[in-house]
């Protein structure tokens, strides 16, 4: 049988908020206002979770695989596999300097479809892009790639994500 | 396309396993050993993460629904439709004494088939259990139905959730 997938798609979108959410409440509990060090603080933990997801989900999806090629074709594996198992569509475009620099634009992010896309959103982006950082940093680390991965938001809801893999 | 799957439970596992970790954890901070006011904390705090989730995604699924004929309708349609879009299968079981108390056992819970059958695990459930009570009671709430839902775990990973509905 087969789901149609709405809403399953709504029990990660609704469970991400709800992280969210939580994570940047208790950090501001008691506090009038949070400043950067606070933000910066709820950023790192919700990448922490999205890392150790992203390890767990890349280990059952890379199961059954052949090795990779090359690093270009991990990439290619996250747009494209991994990045439909987590949210059931395809990177739509992969751009890479061949120096180990990617950038991955989604032109549709699930995780910000849900906010408006008025301006005072567009500051608020950044909140839902931790996570997800975090997955892509957590799934490439399990195949054997260290990196740093950012995110940002120009035009909601789409979404470019950098990753620059870390030479040893 | 129709996807395999199991992925995508493996990304809700993943997350909520996150999420009761780090509720645990935050209780925990500084303090050496957790207390039943701790524990009763994070119960509650996960139980009100479930319940706004479950009201989300039981609006989604009801959508296209045609009104309920009853209260026995609606349970089944939460131990069919809702607990096959969160857990991938159907509840095994339900019971009721027609006077508001439904009992809804699953012979393999989803969240519960990860933890180890050991004994000190089965200790252990009650915290896996508190997010998905109040997914049930937020999404009864939603059709209009107050309740209290409770689970306990026998035999590792058989779950009973026991939901009584509460009358004006």
């Amino acid at each position: 049988m087969c789901s149609s997938g709405m809403a399953d798609e709504a029990l990660f979108e609704f469970l991400h908020m709800e992280i969210v959410s939580h994570v940047y409440k208790e950090q501001q509990s008691g506090k009038g206002e949070m400043d950067n060090k606070d933000r910066a603080v709820c950023v790192s933990v919700l990448e922490g979770m999205g890392f150790r997801v992203g390890q767990g989900l890349i280990e059952r999806l890379t199961r059954d695989s052949p090795s990779f090629k090359d690093e270009l074709d991990i990439m290619k594996f996250i747009c494209k596999d991994f990045w439909t198992k987590v949210f059931r569509r395809q990177i739509d475009n992969l751009r890479t300097n061949h120096q180990g620099t990617y950038v991955l634009q989604d032109n549709k992010f699930a995780l910000l479809t849900q906010l408006s896309s008025g301006k005072q959103y567009l500051e608020q982006a950044p909140k839902y892009l931790a996570f997800s950082c975090g997955m892509v940093r957590g799934a490439l680390s399990n195949i054997g790639l260290d990196s740093v991965v950012t995110a940002e938001v120009s035009v909601m809801p789409s979404c470019k994500f950098q990753v620059v893999v870390q030479k040893l």
